[in-house]
């Protein structure tokens, strides 16, 4: 038998239809990748077709602009295979390779574009919690003896400068040992987190320990990957905040601390120029009695923010303002 | 305790040296690659360097004209771990991704780049295995049954034309059911391949059956990615064989036939034009019978290809060659 004419009797078996696939064949270094196009340009789904031929594209300039070896291609496909491995429901290894490449937090500025005066939002990260405690204004997210005191408080406001009253604000942090409380496994309450909301004049306050830096996990590929990139595995110290109000758009950031040797090299790049915040140390006892420390002898970190939300249409406007910049630049 | 005092003493216990991280932080969609680039400056190799520089390039820019949305960039996170979950020792869902993105084939054209006139290389695939029984020239790589006869000869020839006697030629395919023996589970010994030499003349010739298309694992993450993209599973028909004799570049290739529909369209991209053969069908029982099969009354195909070796040194010429040339589209 011919072996076309066998093919053609395997592929009626396989019912493919051959009036889609393409008719000429042209494979070379240099042709291959529009032979890749013309395989995937049956693809009903605009979007998915589009985002493929710019993935194929980058994909395949990357390996002839680097001459890739077999050695490096094989050491590449070993990685990734390690680091879907290292992923499961509790950790996901491939969002750290993301974090640790710029991708996630390019994602995360390309798809929450903000007004030119709002605060700018930043990575939520793997700490979120549901069940934080709700507070009042002025009590503490943090049990007594988790870290050094740390006074926070700031305003909601929008971008005209009028106070938001009763925004839901969660926040949320490290302890002074770089660890949050849904990293031990003997947790029975939260800790270092909490739930509170705007007063009146959009104003909020609460007691916290100054976070401190802390690493990535490094039993991974990705901490592995740093080691030959010569890069540490540290993220700053930071403060995560959440905050929501009817009508505005949903804020997600965290402030850094200004003097934290950490801030420029952030191993998941979550660092915004706007959310590094100047804090000081305020040594009257006086002013640490009134803001309600148990210990008014200890010294405490005053942190003053005011997060900026703008309204959902602001923040759609600037969204699509973002994509039409990005567009004139291709 | 000021922040940036906390982050210093942190620091001191993980020990990193900040005389080695970016000075300043610059962060915004269009920015931030230059930081990852930054932070990424300290690797002391500069191969591994170089590499990264081009991958943090074109992800970045990838991200950037797609406007990549979070639900997408969380599906690509997803889809990844998915096949990495799906890799292991005897399957690598991970390898077949970049078989289907044209990857794998475009890593074997410029790692083996050959003279003009010399036999192109392709894909080695999955199914070569070390215990293939040893042929006399004439003999068959396959048992009775295994599908349509095939008789198959050439010459192993220098790319001046003269033979190289004493070659060895591997050789291995599907059954006419497009199955390796390899994949069955019930397998005792080697079937439908086999290791022979060519003769003096260069000469090598054996009995075969027609390999059919095949279709690729279709139980995973990358079988389904092709069903998104409207495309078919299916490779087109084809006869691996590997040559090598001292002194020449090894030659893994693989024959493919005129007139198999899936030729153009193959799901790993392993095809190359020159290597696409045309074969006749042989019904003239005398021939059929001094061929050596059993069933004189059938007809076979028959496939005649010549296999040209470059030397060790002529290939390395031509592989310089390419990455030259492609240097200069850069």
């Amino acid at each position: 038998m011919d072996p076309g004419e066998a093919a053609r009797l395997a592929a009626k078996v396989h019912g493919t239809d051959f009036s889609k696939v393409p008719q000429f064949l042209d494979i070379s270094p240099e042709a291959i990748t529009a032979q890749v196009h013309a395989v995937n340009s049956n693809c009903k789904d605009d979007r998915t077709k589009f985002i493929f031929e710019r993935l194929i594209t980058h994909l395949h300039d990357f390996v002839r602009e680097t001459s890739l070896t077999t050695d490096e291609w094989m050491t590449a496909i070993n990685f990734l295979t390690a680091v879907g491995h290292k992923s499961s429901d509790l950790r996901s290894e491939m969002i750290l390779l993301s974090d640790t490449l710029g991708v996630s937090s390019l994602v995360e500025m390309l798809n929450n574009a903000k007004p030119p005066n709002a605060t700018v939002g930043t990575v939520l990260g793997p700490f979120f919690t549901n069940d934080a405690h709700h507070l009042q204004t002025g009590e503490s997210i943090a049990s007594e003896g988790k870290g050094h005191y740390m006074y926070v408080e700031g305003k909601i406001l929008t971008t005209k400068g009028e106070p938001i009253p009763g925004a839901t604000i969660d926040t949320w942090e490290s302890d002074g040992d770089g660890i949050y409380d849904n990293q031990y496994e003997n947790r029975t309450e939260p800790d270092c987190r909490g739930q509170l909301k705007s007063e009146k004049d959009g104003s909020f306050a609460y007691r916290a320990v100054v976070p401190v830096p802390y690493g990535i996990p490094n039993d991974g590929p990705v901490a592995s990957m740093l080691g030959h990139l010569g890069r540490h595995i540290y993220r700053p110290g930071h403060l995560h905040v959440r905050v929501e109000a009817p009508g505005y758009e949903t804020l997600i950031t965290a402030l850094y601390f200004e003097g934290d040797p950490y801030v420029t090299s952030d191993a998941v790049f979550g660092v915004r120029n706007s959310l590094i915040i100047k804090s000081t140390v305020v040594e009257d006892p006086e002013v640490t009695k009134a803001r309600g420390f148990l210990n008014t002898s200890k010294p405490h970190t005053y942190l003053k923010h005011d997060f900026i939300l703008p309204t959902v249409q602001e923040a759609e406007e600037a969204k699509k303002a973002l994509k039409l910049k990005l567009k004139s630049h291709l």
